[in-house]
């Protein structure tokens, strides 16, 4: 099946916006086994967008088109899409009544140009937007399925899961229980968690899990899209596949679907009653900064504190000013550590020292890296060197600080071996 | 002139990269007075390349191409250019040579499969690449002039500068020094900023000078694009408008061109040989985080310290316990600022302390800021309501300490009434 998606507007033809709703919805496809083969942007007018969808029309067995449903004059989606089937443009009285009530329920009137968002193509199929006023449609034009969409991410992205997708699916002959299992790991690349996971796909009956990655520095997504007949089929299909990349990437895995590291610490910490100290240096406070907002590090995060020279770091945790003369080491990062432990009255402290190297930012810059976790009766050290230029340097080192805590939390060993780290 | 832009490969298809490439690409060009008006995605498929090149070349009078440059077997701009041109490859021993001795520059030998990067259609004009191997080419298909260029960023914006956009505004007949003025501003909305500059572009003697603005919030980037026969001409056409930007966006100014905030206000320590103290709440230690990584900030930053709870603060700071039990106030700011000046011996402490609203994040979160800048014989206060969900909120308590701290430090007043703020 040749999947297209044209995407409209000035915005974004423009390079106003950057397109992420359009690398959104491959992503999406792509996790369903459904693949994008052409994209077209075009602006507000007339005369491309005829010549776009029917363009598409003619290439094409479905066509996401994005954009374009909203109330305004240079909203024009609708307009054309009719024109581009042959047929008139005709309110859609449901809708009018869900746009009237969705302004009521808001205590308001609903202004007079609105009423545009429920004209849709005669003989149009409506896609419901319970998230907005602009009303979804399907329509064909040529020899394709036209699916149109609001331009708003959040409305995009459901109408996409819940009415574009099992229709595509519908379309392609799959079956449309579909689940997306994903998993968040820190410290294996991806072509490592490439070859860790060969073959876990066939553990599942009838080939129905599809495996996919997405690399954003430090951390990695692993995803695991299955098909089945219905949320039960799911569930057993996934089941030994789950389990085996649990198994497989073992103590990497930072947390998994919606959950994030920080939240994994932040609750773990929570739920043992704990308080935290942070010590950090060149992450420059950004190990706090991905926990000292979130609801709930008021009862946690006794302190954060950032320094960047030694004699500094000594006097912010209160030692005396020569105790890092040596230089920095593990054991230096655990002095400090324990100082901040007794300073603040913390249950947990967390110091991070970083030595980088001096001079121009250039891709073998590096940094090595001293980390310390203690508590009243224990103290956990590390020490390791990043490599990849200074702002690589600062973005592995937070997640090193971080995932060194949740590890000391889960009883995991915090000095595994990373993909990460220059072997000394 | 009608320009497209055609942008190739699986991984901006798939969505797997984000299109920035063609967001820059189509903000450079308007920059310039050019407009994209189609952009078309395709991946590493000879047919739908050839398809892409084919109805590009039958619609427009420009064309840029991005990606597919590169030395292995699935790039294939080269290839399908060749065969839409309806001429052969042949090898460009100018480029070969420039490659054999970028590798020999490096030590390296070239690998073989480099050679095909040296390959272009017959009768092609190169488009010079000086900081990668992939050559840029310009050929002419159908009845429009065709730029193909790499996918790596950097080279991109390399080649689209001192290559494409001279030959695009040649070609549209327009003069060709061109220089972009950047302003950056915090405190003043996109459409406050268009209103304050009404009429700016008519300084510049002929009308050379283009208006554009870039929301990236909290900050707004103003550009002023210049043309003009010679960079003296564009000089004297842009300095009544840029003295013009200057006077009316006054204190609001961050920063210029490639200059940044964190940057003019470490830059601004450094010049007087100051030290600084930052204590931080709500905001994470983002402020700090801004600065503390920054080349010489060693020595201006003496202690970033962030606590979430009124007491966590005092005793950071070493002030009573119950130094804040009246709540946050900006004196209660200028208190724990003054605290950390005393703790610390820096010569300029930075307080900023954030009441949010309780519940979860909706559009309305609000948060109250109280903030504080004292030296030895001076204090500071600011007192602000922010409101806009969470992230929104502390976002914008980032940029107003250090704004706040620029404005100290530049002799400005640092309570001006700011658009994003509340009144209350």
């Amino acid at each position: 099946m040749r999947i297209e998606v044209i995407c409209t507007g000035d915005e974004v033809l423009t390079g106003k916006i950057v397109n992420t709703n359009f690398s959104y919805i491959s992503q999406k496809l792509e996790d369903f086994g459904l693949a994008v083969t052409w994209e077209t942007t075009v602006g507000d007018d007339r005369e491309d967008l005829l010549l776009a969808f029917r363009l598409a029309g003619d290439r094409a067995d479905a066509v996401i088109v994005n954009g374009g449903l909203g109330p305004t004059v240079d909203d024009l989606s609708q307009e054309i899409a009719a024109r581009a089937a042959g047929v008139e443009l005709e309110l859609n009285e449901p809708w009018l009544a869900t746009m009237e009530d969705y302004f009521r329920r808001r205590s308001r009137v609903m202004p007079s140009n609105n009423r545009k968002q429920a004209m849709l193509p005669a003989g149009a199929e409506a896609l419901d937007n319970p998230v907005g006023t602009a009303c979804g449609f399907a329509v064909t034009i040529g020899r394709a399925r036209f699916m149109f969409t609001p331009g708003v991410p959040r409305e995009l992205r459901r109408m996409l899961e819940d009415q574009i997708i099992p229709r595509l699916l519908a379309k392609a002959g799959k079956q449309t229980a579909i689940y997306l299992k994903r998993f968040h790991t820190y410290g294996i690349g991806e072509s490592h968690a490439d070859s860790l996971l060969s073959g876990v796909e066939a553990l599942a009956l009838g080939g129905r899990v599809k495996l996919g990655f997405r690399a954003h520095y430090p951390q990695l997504e692993t995803k695991l899209a299955v098909r089945g007949a219905d949320m039960d089929e799911v569930s057993r299909t996934l089941a030994p596949v789950e389990e085996a990349v649990r198994k497989r990437f073992g103590n990497f895995i930072v947390a998994e679907d919606d959950a994030t590291l920080e939240g994994v610490v932040l609750g773990a910490l929570r739920a043992r009653e704990a308080t935290l100290a942070i010590v950090e240096t060149f992450s420059s406070g950004q190990i706090a900064g991905r926990i000292a907002h979130l609801p709930g590090a008021e009862a946690v995060l006794r302190r954060g504190v950032v320094a960047r020279r030694r004699e500094d770091i000594c006097a912010v945790v209160g030692l005396d000013p020569d105790a890092l003369k040596e230089g920095m080491s593990k054991e230096a990062a655990g002095m400090v550590a324990r100082a901040a432990l007794a300073q603040t009255g913390a249950t947990h402290a967390l110091a991070v020292l970083v030595d980088v190297d001096d001079g121009a930012d250039r891709i073998e810059f590096a940094g090595t890296i001293c980390l310390a976790i203690v508590t009243a009766n224990d103290t956990v050290l590390r020490r390791s060197r990043v490599v990849g230029g200074r702002d690589w340097v600062r973005l592995g080192v937070v997640e090193m600080g971080l995932d060194c805590l949740r590890r000391y939390l889960q009883d995991l060993p915090v000095d595994e071996r990373i993909d990460f780290e220059k072997v000394e």
